[in-house]
């Protein structure tokens, strides 16, 4: 099939890979044309603008946020340049509000608009497995599926206005904030009597906590490690202030997001904005005075 | 091995019974003599008071909470009922301030105190399987440690100062209300845009949340199923209290530790105090004018 | 002084007032025109559009919100009719980003821009005794000077940014917001224990708080009498919202703002949106049962 | 009328004096003699311990918690001491759970029980122009009212359970504290948009906020001057929670307390628990990065 794929970001790159590997014509477009070097080595098309990528019946986006998807889409003329019929793979985690005007602007166009984001970083990205949290027209996801099966492991429906997958999306990132706020708050707590948070997030990771993202950011806390870092600390700051957005829009209290916010701006306050967003274990030491 | 065992309870009960079973002789004693009965027919010994069921080398207390160790262990006698050179090992969950008063206690005594409070419920107590949050003299845990095997899957070790384990316990407890409350929070946020909450906390944990404690939370959130409760909002406040103060002892700020107490307060305050404490998702649905 | 005025709401009605009965020449615009009778009646011109209205060296604007002052200044025309030289008094509560964006866009056209929100009812307004908190160019300020002594009782000068007086105006209704919250939550405490709310309203406003704010939002909360709406919940919210938002581009954590804000949107869920914004105490009340 | 006086600390001095020079015979006590030396210049009588000092009707006791109160009424033998009819005033912030404690063992003996802690410094009362929160049987108020009538400007009556005045007091003092802790959040963010936070919080205390309490403490921020301590932080953290408590045990959530709380911890965490209370502002404008 001929594909079109705009943003060749971290994410963007390992999954438009894997779309060429299956066999399908990929137009890609990136604003720094640099990033699309390898994609093009390996049989890709270098699309001008992104209005130039639009060569077939699917578009996807994997843009890093409302900005990027403002700009690219509307403003550049990609949306405009998609025929009725044809289907849009938002993969981006944007604004439950964005997505709203999207949905609108597509329906005008006769376009199906699926908002598509993942869960995952790059690694489980470029093996082709990701979760990929949809909503949008039942029907046009039916279509796109058989392309989804390379890029991800399992495709969620959550109904069909694409916004729900974003608020999905938001919900999720909030549930991994919150994780790695409650821990740095827990090893502050017993780092204050003298227990060694190390043996405590050990300790959580192979017990009630077992999953991955205990696992993962337990250690990076307990090491300290907050660089390279996988997600930043104001990426982190960001999904958290979509999260309350996304819930102010429906009246729906967030105490829990709010503190979160709170703690990402004191740890940018700080200067560790480029930090691992499991860097929020600093702040809740400097507050009890332990750095 | 002769053993005194105090508090028969959910966790009390399985633990006595795992202990009989690898062939020690028991001496038991409860609030409320009945529920001694199984042990009693399994081969126990009652003991009509406190101290008398201090018989050998090693007491065992399993006991509700401050209130009932305070009562149970210094003014009902068994404290001073135990002899210089045994070893006391408690396992209630107790506030950080009552287990430092304690180790003195015993340390007048020349009596070893051993914290080690259990993570895992009464089904993980009858299996021999929990997890032993341990801290104390590192030569009294040796010494008891072929008892812990038949009680426990592993015994991990947070320090010399017997608080050192109950600060770690209040810190899991923490995680675990925090997790919850979050998975509340969360879900009225997609609830609120006209997700099913259920769908939501069922692809959490299948992915980057596969871990007991959201599949097990995760699934009576979805279900609205608070009854029968695993562990009520009661003890749910209680617990964070707990933390919230032990962390006020060593100036340790705990923002989602006070949001969640508030959200535990609500509860109670609308008649959900004997429900299981992750009927914080009701709390979180109410203020959203979702319930 | 041949003066336009934009915007005849609640506030701006009585401040044109104040400026036609000192003898200066006012075109006011208002979106309905009805709102402009009275000021007619009094001599003053009507303008069809924003545009029309800038007919001397000095415009006055007293819109709504961020949407209204973009709506009428930018995309109505009424910031290019200005001619370079003259002077723009921008008193609307908005946004520190948009007061940022004016000020580029009025520096380009050579026109002085004066951020002047207002503290004050509107009563407050038609006694000419408002609290003017001013910032943008002193010299321009200096030759509004004049006109804003018919309008305040006090003109306050915080700096030459003209986003400073919106940053101080966000900061002094987030003190207001904090101040009703208080007195909601230390209320329900009260209330808890069997004192009559109004009994501990009524001592704090006769003793340490003696000041208009407590003592009209408190006879508020102690007659529960929260209509007609002064300023009601949903503008509370905006502006807590505008003051968080101010928080964060400048790395300013805002815990007691993220507190207030989530129970703003509380009572926005129960409906209360259209009540004045002492309905805190309903969700506080609320919150603990009590209603 | 013979009076019996316990406590001479910064308030229980001038309280003492007034009453002497209203023609009482006072008997005093105090944990160390040293302060009592100007009253038994002016003709007090010394007690050597607690019980002496009840020598008539009347017992006032001004004394710095609830440590001290059990101390010296319970456990030094002051309540056994006193006489069946006779009145106790306990003018102490202390703990609701304390106050029922204490009312039901002055019930026991006969004792009327007063709660009358009173707003105000040491200047105010040595003035006798405290505000006295009263609550406790209406019968036992009026006999005493004419002491309290050299002592405060007005006797403010809760209701006849002497908790509720501890309750209202501990409620106040949330007020104040929440009043610091917001103009401590606001300056930060008006500092961070380069207002001068004395500007913003003169203009607040002559404006909205023309009250002591927003003028004493906004003084002391705009001045950064913590020290000398009228109210020390760490006594600002012990009211907080003692509010909480309060709140808890009748199941009234308080969000703001909690936030106040947690920065009380902070600021002792950096070495700031003998500053003035309003050295909140430290913790905001570190959190901010601003210091």
């Amino acid at each position: 099939m001929s594909i079109g794929f705009l943003g060749l970001g971290t994410m963007g790159q390992p999954i438009a890979h894997n779309l060429l590997r299956a066999g399908h014509a990929l137009t890609v477009w990136n604003r720094s044309a640099a990033a699309a070097q390898p994609l093009l080595e390996a049989g890709a098309q270098l699309a001008a603008q992104p209005a130039d990528a639009v060569r077939g019946p699917v578009l996807f986006s994997m843009l890093a946020d409302d900005a990027a998807v403002r700009e690219t889409l509307l403003e550049r003329g990609a949306l405009d340049a998609l025929p009725a019929g044809s289907v849009h793979v938002n993969m981006a985690t944007i604004s439950v509000a964005l997505a709203r005007e999207l949905s609108a602007l597509h329906a005008e166009r006769g376009v199906a608009y699926l908002a598509i984001p993942v869960l995952g970083r790059s690694d489980v990205a470029a093996a082709g497995q990701l979760n990929l949290l949809a909503a949008g027209d039942a029907a046009a996801l039916a279509r796109v599926q058989p392309l989804l099966e390379v890029i991800g492991r399992k495709t969620w429906y959550f109904g069909d206005a694409p916004e729900q997958a974003n608020a999905v999306k938001l919900a999720a990132n909030l549930c991994l904030a919150s994780a790695i706020g409650t821990m740095a708050e827990a090893s502050a707590l017993v780092r204050g009597h003298g227990v060694d948070a190390a043996d405590f997030l050990g300790m959580l990771g192979s017990t009630v906590f077992a999953a991955p993202a205990y696992q993962n950011y337990g250690g990076m806390i307990a090491e300290q490690r907050y660089s390279p870092a996988g997600f930043k600390t104001t990426l982190g700051l960001k999904d958290v202030r979509l999260a309350l957005n996304a819930g102010e829009s429906r009246h729906v209290p967030m105490p829990l997001a709010a503190v979160l916010r709170d703690q990402f701006i004191d740890a940018i306050a700080h200067g560790d904005g480029e930090l691992d967003w499991s860097a929020l274990a600093k702040v809740a030491a400097r507050r009890a005075g332990q750095a």
